[in-house]
């Protein structure tokens, strides 16, 4: 069996080259590619894809899966060898599950519909897309189907992101959520509106950049393992366990923008940064869901970055970095600005408390489109309407309202959605876990010591890498299920102070 | 055949699409990769420089053409079609001839050579190589015996960069070179030295890149389809005929150091730039010869970027750039400066008129150790030997001696360092060329107008991409076979001139 493990290996050593070679070409393309390398880039990307597939269902890597998954069985469940399989086997069933033809098609009509949403978008226009958009929902259960023995047919997408998460389970814990955050909005909203206007005076790109690498490099992003570049839209992006970069954007007109997309992308980076080097090349060398890597991304944002602690610690830079911007601002005026609530049409801006009932809006959206319980065309209208019900403001026009993302223009409709929001109740039932064995970590965050809670991230979730699910991760790390109940004591704690 | 031609194509695009890919991993290496991301980088390319192997040894490719080959020999010749089938079989030749086995073990070889070169060179060790170089020389050997019918055991290496180029026909051609050379370098250094102080001030880096690459751009670098970044080496990449990219190197001591090398790099990038668009993903697209492509850097770099006219034009724009360093020297001593003569050791340092002597010193010895005249252990005398000769100076030791160029150390020896001078000698009979067909490209740099001269070497070298050998090109674009008459013109012009 060690043989054929190492075969195993080195058969998705190559696939995961081939994968990671591609993501490279995608940060070059986002990054630095100058205009005329576009349409050749397109077709390189393409065909690095092709051949990761191609390589990804070699039917020597199923052969070798027969033996090695009972093998694995056999193996203590916490072993590498049989997360290793494990996580193997899930990539494996995955690209092989779904036929090529299929696969083709899907790629094609989604990169088609993506270009007429680049249009659709600021001509205002949801007729342009509906009829792609149409076609999408119907491929989308098509796609569904070829993971059959679903209970409801969005489970094999969000299973795609976030294994083994059922929509029943997170229609239940949204609507708790829901239940809970709406009336929370409407008291705060209420009251008179904090100011902001701090941050939204002229901060000079290069100095906001500093201050921010400067912030990551003190929470723990390792730079000799990563880099921050300049794209469009911030992201993460992994080329080896030794390479994890992230990327943000400049306002010079709001402070705000890039320092917290910063550090949410380098809550990211610091998750992949931390996985054992000794998975590298292998599947385990990766996150394990979408939704345990955004708890991370919003617990070094938002728990941490958004704190009084944080800032308590950070505020004086910063005052000394911009002295006639803040110098007369106080830390209490400052803490309340990057913290303030107000329900908006725009999900990215949102703040942490309105920031779920745009997830969820989208998430009730995509599963009344697949249980056919809402048509397509309906659309614009029961966004406005949701919007209504949920933030008390509805956008004018499509293009703020159901043209605003991008997702189910360019990807399955359902499958990605809820991450967002599983990932903000993780992070803050994986902090308050952290604080129980930790109680010193608030204490240190106002000395800007991070390590602490950084090494109990790293020991109980990091390092895994991929080896365990995410509900198995969560188990293992805060000795219970996912559950909303430690979201809802931040939340009410937080807003509850700042509001009094 | 128009089905079979299109089978190619796209197979070879495939190829190309890994082949480019692999071009930005590189380019990645040696721009922004952090230095965490070595280890797996390696690898990366390694995977990918195998499966575009793969790709290329298709047996499908050798199939198709069995037909494309006799059905391209019935096309006209100047034809593309006719034209690619011949730079496909070419390419696909060179890929099959040479076992995978042999390969792995040449490369494996190589990466081990380069790694301990890396240490000898600053120990001053040839002793720590001197075995590796055996094993190289000897692997060499067998390399160009995969290619029999050879004339002399260099020309199937020398054919790899420098297609149909024979080593007959380079030393012959060299020794004329060298016969007229010699003497013209030791009348010059009998002379005074030239006073070149005015280059070695301090120059602020951001100002010398701005000023560099409104340089590049004025001489017709698209900066749409292409980009300068910096490296430890300059050199050139290509990821498609839209994205042609750059790099220099700083010194902020010698003003010299990087405004050539742009120049140098972007005459290496407007020949890409210029291959016909239509070319794009099939094997026309690239410059035909390693001889041909240094034609057109050397052109832009010596024969355009050193001459009086071209610095008649930008010199008040450097001097408005550094009017503290330059305010106060004239044109004259300026254009003198760039064009100092003095033998020296290093290679990449040296002046247009005794580069070429260090060139043709090392490929005489590769020569001489391929035909076992020379063995590896006496070659660092043998290389003091013809430097004494040749420049009348010797290194004190084999760092500056035969450990300085990286070449033999990660590559074949023989094959590679012929194209430089070939390149020299063709950009004076092109530059001639074209000088007759438009006398008024003199006057027009004068103006810094470049669009005459380079819209004459996009009709008769850049856009027909790897159509034509470098042998057809020079026959076609000049009416005569490659000669050193213009190249020895234009020295003895120009440094009669200076040096009166």
């Amino acid at each position: 069996m060690e043989q054929q493990l190492k075969e195993l290996k080195a058969l998705l050593t190559e696939v995961y080259d081939l994968e990671h070679a591609n993501a490279l070409l995608h940060w070059d393309q986002s990054t630095y590619m100058p205009k005329g390398g576009a349409v050749a880039r397109g077709r390189q990307m393409a065909t690095l894809g092709k051949l990761a597939h191609e390589k990804m269902t070699d039917p020597k890597i199923g052969r070798l899966l027969d033996d090695l998954v009972p093998y694995g069985e056999s193996l203590p469940y916490d072993s590498d060898e049989a997360g290793l399989i494990r996580a193997a086997h899930r990539k494996y069933e995955k690209a092989t599950q779904v036929p090529a033809d299929f696969m083709a098609e899907f790629t094609t009509h989604t990169a088609e519909t993506f270009h007429v949403w680049t249009e659709a978008r600021p001509a205002d226009d949801f007729s342009k897309v509906q009829p792609y958009l149409e076609k999408t929902l119907e491929l989308s259960r098509r796609m569904a189907d070829y993971f059959p023995g679903y209970e409801h047919i969005a489970d094999p997408l969000i299973s795609f992101s976030d294994e083994g998460m059922k929509a029943s389970t997170l229609k239940k814990l949204f609507a708790d959520l829901r239940a809970e955050l709406v009336p929370l909005v409407k008291r705060v909203t209420d009251l008179e509106p904090v100011d902001d206007s701090c941050l939204k005076q002229t901060y000079a790109e290069e100095k906001q950049r500093l201050f921010g690498e400067q912030v990551i490099q003190r929470l723990g992003y390792d730079f000799s393992r990563g880099r921050q570049d300049k794209t469009h839209h911030p992201f993460m992006t992994k080329f080896s366990l030794g390479d994890v970069r992230i990327t943000t954007r400049f306002r010079e007109n709001d402070l705000g923008e890039a320092l917290f997309s910063t550090i949410h992308e380098s809550g990211h980076a610091m998750y992949e940064q931390g996985i054992r080097m000794e998975y590298e090349g292998t599947p385990l060398a990766s996150g394990t869901s979408s939704g345990v890597h955004e708890s991370q991304s919003r617990l070094w944002e938002n728990i941490v970055g958004r704190s009084r602690g944080f800032w308590e610690y950070f505020y004086p830079e910063l005052q000394r970095t911009f002295p006639d911007q803040l110098g007369g601002v106080s830390l209490d005026t400052f803490h309340r600005a990057v913290n303030k609530v107000q329900p908006s049409l725009i999900r990215t801006d949102a703040d942490e408390l309105t920031y779920n009932l745009h997830v969820m809006i989208r998430f009730d959206l995509e599963l009344a489109l697949l249980e056919g319980k809402l048509e397509v065309k309906d659309l614009p209208e029961a966004w406005r309407e949701r919007y209504r019900q949920d933030l008390g403001i509805a956008p004018a026009d499509d293009k703020d309202g159901v043209l605003q993302d991008v997702h189910w223009y360019a990807d399955t409709i359902g499958g990605v959605f809820q991450g967002y929001t599983i990932g903000n109740i993780l992070s803050a039932q994986f902090y308050e876990t952290a604080l129980k064995a930790h109680p010193e970590i608030p204490d240190q965050i106002r000395q800007g010591e991070f390590g602490t809670l950084r090494g109990w991230l790293t020991e109980h979730i990091y390092r895994h890498g991929a080896k365990f699910t995410a509900d198995e991760l969560t188990e293992r790390a805060t000795g219970s299920q996912l559950s909303i109940d430690p979201y809802i004591r931040y939340l009410k704690g937080k807003f509850g102070e700042l509001y009094r």
